[in-house]
């Protein structure tokens, strides 16, 4: 058997493991009990290990180098695939096993013990732990930076966003910088004047689920190849053939869960429409988390915060829960709710404007601490420092909202954050081309998403790994990312109408 | 690090693969979407193989062989983990490799092709592919006799029922046969005058759910270990931290989703009181499937259907579907449902004391089969016979409520079916015993289960697989397995009072 088969063989034996994890990660956050949890979590790290030795197996770099001599006998598609294969085979391989086994221990324990600081605003006691996984991720970034020639952050940019730079951020959120806040201030003065009513609940969650899945159906979620459940903390999981994705629902509040799963559905439908010809391979995997985000954020934000969307969910939701008398739910009420600009200090609760100034803000300080330019002790003052000038707020003192909000640093995601707006301004590059040939007004209007998916599908989805992120963005628009959309499409959306 | 530790780590890592499979298989059967179907078995049969190459890993006969060398040194507790460790080992590595893959592929195959032909009642179809799956299992039967020093059949036995014989099964089941025709005769007389009215549907389903897991919790179900879902084939999975148990509903019919419910619980009970000392280890495991059915048919049989039991499931039934005043929901009604004894074809469908019939006809068949003195074909006819002679109907020329109406076969788990008539005697002589230090009558009337449970645990579900069957039956009951136990809980239950 030739090495490109024995690659094969390997990322497939290793694709059924990744299932496994996939779907018992699932469980454990969506239905296992929580007595089970001990002994799921030393299963879910023997299957972690198995993933990671049959990732890096002997033979593998063998294999690779075999298959690279030989190259001209490849076809273009193994080729692609050669190159992914390499991709995870050296980031997988680079790292010693005693420090991979000791940043997943300090993360988790960092992690752990942030859930009862965080409450506690215990600044000191967190910045010990926090210290402690800067120091291994800056260990990490190091060797990842002599591997790829890269500078220490982008050696971790790279894990999540491949061939995206400090550069190449500085250049867009500087950009961003130029022009956010004074839009972000134009906006707050027209929405001044607005008078919204929140939706009065109790709604009762297994309305709210019914509703959930209605609009999964109207954007042609396959249901045949997935599913939608409960849990503490949102996400989309599973596998291509089988995306498991959750919601939490309050019954005070049905808009966000309603939300939430537009917005996971959008991963859910770049997972499901993945290239099947590369099905268990590297090239068959989504292409970065920015991409993966500009899916979600082009079902949440383009599609479903879009006033033609508003309309039909206003109509619906009034139905659902049978308040169609009830003023909370016009459409006008509606579109002012979905549409609210409001700074704040919570990351995840902010809204499509001010979302950018959180991620530059943790950007900047993420990229200065794996450069070594700045060390843990100095974080709460430029975090004040940065919400002060970008959003108006102080976090002055004030851990628990400012830089112990989120938990991406305790387990060493640096690197990850920039993904967020990454994706917003994909997702509004990809609608302004979408638009060149797609009326998605009409589709808005009528609820027919089949162009629009055939669009995503054709561009995106169906590209997988096989494109560099530029390439794909420049096939499937014209050009390279151009934050110019952006920016459009906030002014179109929040200052025009 | 000694043998006897490598030992012990290596089933600590079989046991979390098996965990593993365990949660996906039971995701398979009660959460996936059928598309997920493909790609799922693909995963669950590199597992499988993982699982496999995991218990017979080059090293682990040296290990065993090692330990064995110097198992003066090793505590008691040791000892028996050996024992059990070589017993799984040995059962796992005699078999060649390729043969394990033929087997798994005929049974798939016939499987597959059965749930068609058994609806056509095609016999001449099934019976071509059951000889391949008999011609491999009497090859494997023939590779285990030989390691074993068994009969072919016997050894077959033994992965079920370690220690039972057809020389023991041969006494025990001949000596039923002597007396239950005519107990039978006379419970069919007996009940012939009973009126029983059906309680007329539709019952929602989520009444009846709700209601399952309330009897779940009144006999003591650890919902912080374990869940109830649906299946189409009800059963209980999962691992004895985190127990997985389904049922299905019948809108029509709540009271076998309730009495199932119960009976699964049982299982699910004896895996979450398995010893935690020996948890990962093969003698913390469940004793045999003979043990594990007893302990399902004693809440079912012994506990579920018992008179002062049934007398709390009409009320509350009663309460819970709102028929307070309907006359199916009576004591004296349910009691006469739910022990209603009628000869029937189908195994799966019959009542207490026609059951033993079904289970020894399967087992004097499968016996000759794999001993090589009848043949595929000789099966309808000896069943037509058997049927007659024991439960007084003919099944000739009916295949698909014949010898076609199971799928053990399929797979070719010869020697299983005793299980089923040892659990129920296992049971009846546990409550015998039982009876003698635990007020099980007051413990039904009160609804509190502890006492009994108290008895199983320390009786039967903390030995795990430390003692034989029959040291376990002796130091729980103080005799070997004695028939006696069931023909008199027959008599009492049946044909008294």
């Amino acid at each position: 058997m030739d090495s490109m088969k024995k690659l094969e063989q390997q990322f497939k034996k290793l694709s059924s493991y990744q299932h496994l994890a996939a779907i018992c990660g699932w469980d454990q956050a969506a239905m296992m009990p929580s007595g089970g949890n001990d002994v799921r979590a030393q299963a879910m790290s023997d299957l972690a290990l198995l993933c990671h030795e049959t990732l890096t197996a002997e033979e593998m770099g063998e294999w690779i180098n075999d298959a690279e001599t030989n190259i001209a006998s490849l076809s273009d598609t193994d080729k692609i695939n050669l190159r992914e294969m390499k991709r995870v085979w050296e980031q997988a391989t680079v790292l010693p096993a005693d420090l991979v086994e000791s940043k997943s221990l300090l993360g988790s324990s960092c992690e752990h013990a942030w859930r009862t600081q965080r409450p506690n605003n215990d600044w000191e006691g967190f910045s010990a732990n926090l210290k402690r996984v800067v120091d291994i991720s800056r260990q990490e970034a190091e060797i990842r930076a002599k591997q790829t020639g890269l500078t220490p952050y982008n050696a971790m940019l790279d894990l999540y966003e491949p061939g995206m730079t400090t550069e190449k951020l500085d250049a867009l959120f500087g950009e961003l910088k130029t022009w956010l806040p004074a839009l972000t201030q134009s906006v707050l003065e027209k929405q001044k004047s607005v008078n919204i009513s929140e939706p009065k609940g109790p709604f009762d969650t297994a309305l709210q689920s019914a509703l959930g899945k209605r609009f999964m159906e109207v954007i042609d979620f396959d249901f045949n190849h997935g599913r939608l459940d409960v849990s503490a903390h949102p996400f989309c999981g599973g596998v291509p053939s089988d995306v498991r994705l959750t919601t939490r629902y309050d019954e005070a509040d049905f808009t966000s869960a309603i939300m939430g799963v537009i917005h996971e559905t959008g991963h859910a439908r770049y997972e499901q429409g993945l290239p099947k010809a590369f099905r268990n391979s590297p090239a068959g995997e989504a292409r970065s988390m920015g991409i993966h985000e500009s899916q979600s954020l082009f079902f949440e934000m383009q599609l479903g915060r879009s006033p033609l969307f508003v309309e039909h969910l206003a109509k619906m939701a009034a139905e659902a829960f049978s308040r169609q008398s009830d003023a909370a739910f016009t459409v006008d009420n509606m579109n002012a709710l979905y549409n609210r600009v409001q700074p704040g200090f919570i990351r995840v609760d902010a809204d499509e404007v001010t979302y950018p100034a959180h991620v530059i803000l943790r950007y900047e300080i993420e990229r200065d601490l794996m450069e070594g330019n700045i060390s843990v002790e100095d974080i709460p003052e430029r975090w004040d420092r940065k919400m002060q000038e970008y959003l108006g707020l102080s976090t002055d003192g004030d851990y628990t909202n400012g830089c112990m909000q989120d938990i991406h640093w305790t387990d060493g995601s640096f690197g990850y954050f920039p993904s967020y707006t990454l994706g917003a301004m994909y997702a509004a590059q990809f609608m302004a081309a979408m638009r060149k040939t797609v009326d998605v007004d009409a589709c808005l209007r009528s609820l027919d998403f089949a162009p629009i998916s055939g669009w995503l599908e054709q561009n995106v989805w169906s590209k997988g790994s096989t494109l560099s992120t530029e390439e794909l963005v420049i096939q499937a628009t014209g050009e390279p990312l151009n934050p110019e959309y952006f920016k459009q499409h906030l002014i179109s959306r929040y200052l025009k109408g």
